[in-house]
């Protein structure tokens, strides 16, 4: 089973994607697609709804997660990152119906540490391990995204599935 | 020259389809969209979707306004706003290119009223004035739409013009 992960944001959205094969995991890929802060909102909306679309077509994920948003604070940055994570999710779901899956942070961090307080470097040890790399993956949004896909490895697709249209 | 407003929103979408001719309005058409509280986010977000690819179709507005979002507290509430206001960006950005223009609720307010800290009472009368109708429109959301079609109309559209892709 391939599965991608994505880590949402406007300037840096993350992805990992993963193999699951006779429960051990493999990594097929990871990386980012970033977007100009010099650029106007809807054409970096556009570039991360293309750069899904390409992910998703050249993958051909059987299920896709993608973290979701938490601010204890700073809504003002907030809104821009939750407006991409919009679009995001939305083009995921349009190529993938019900297989695109949703965590929160406290879920992914339970699921690969057991610990849902675990701190960056736990994960990325953890993210490590559990793909049997020499190194942590950089940079850290596609280390987060591989984390999130390895989430949804773990506890299985049992929540979260829905139908769009 | 047709100008539709948008006021963003998850649960209720604002729409209002103005026309701006010799310096006169007349109001052609608005009203709400809205997505089901029981239906999962994709969904919601691809009726959102439809809905502005509907109503752009439908009244081939030359411009398209929509607010921005501003949220002083209660970020929690907010995201799920954001992550729809993402694609109803993108998706009237995808249809009319650089005739989209973002507008902060202080620049609206001060566009209809000259004060940028008007209330809703005073920023509704002004709506029903300009627009010569002999009550105030509602849904309230739908107000607001036509707030900020009014606001691309006072302001002209100087600012804010962006291309896509």
């Amino acid at each position: 089973m391939v599965i991608m992960g994505i880590d949402p944001g406007l300037a840096t959205m993350g992805f990992g994607v993963i193999k699951l094969e006779k429960g051990v995991y493999s990594v097929l890929d990871y990386g980012i697609v970033s977007t100009p802060k010099e650029d106007r909102l809807p054409v970096r909306l556009a570039k991360l709804e293309k750069g899904v679309e390409t992910l998703v077509r050249t993958f051909s994920p059987d299920k896709l997660a993608i973290e979701e948003l938490f601010f204890s604070k700073n809504i003002t940055t907030g809104i821009p990152v939750a407006e991409a994570r919009g679009v995001i999710l939305l083009t995921a779901a349009k190529l993938l119906g019900s297989e695109v899956y949703e965590y929160t942070p406290n879920q992914i961090k339970m699921a690969i540490t057991g610990y849902g307080a675990a701190d960056k470097k736990q994960m990325q040890l953890m993210v490590r391990s559990l793909l049997r790399l020499k190194d942590v993956p950089r940079p850290d949004d596609a280390a987060d995204a591989l984390a999130v896909a390895l989430c949804l490895g773990q506890v299985g697709a049992m929540s979260g599935s829905f139908r769009i249209g």
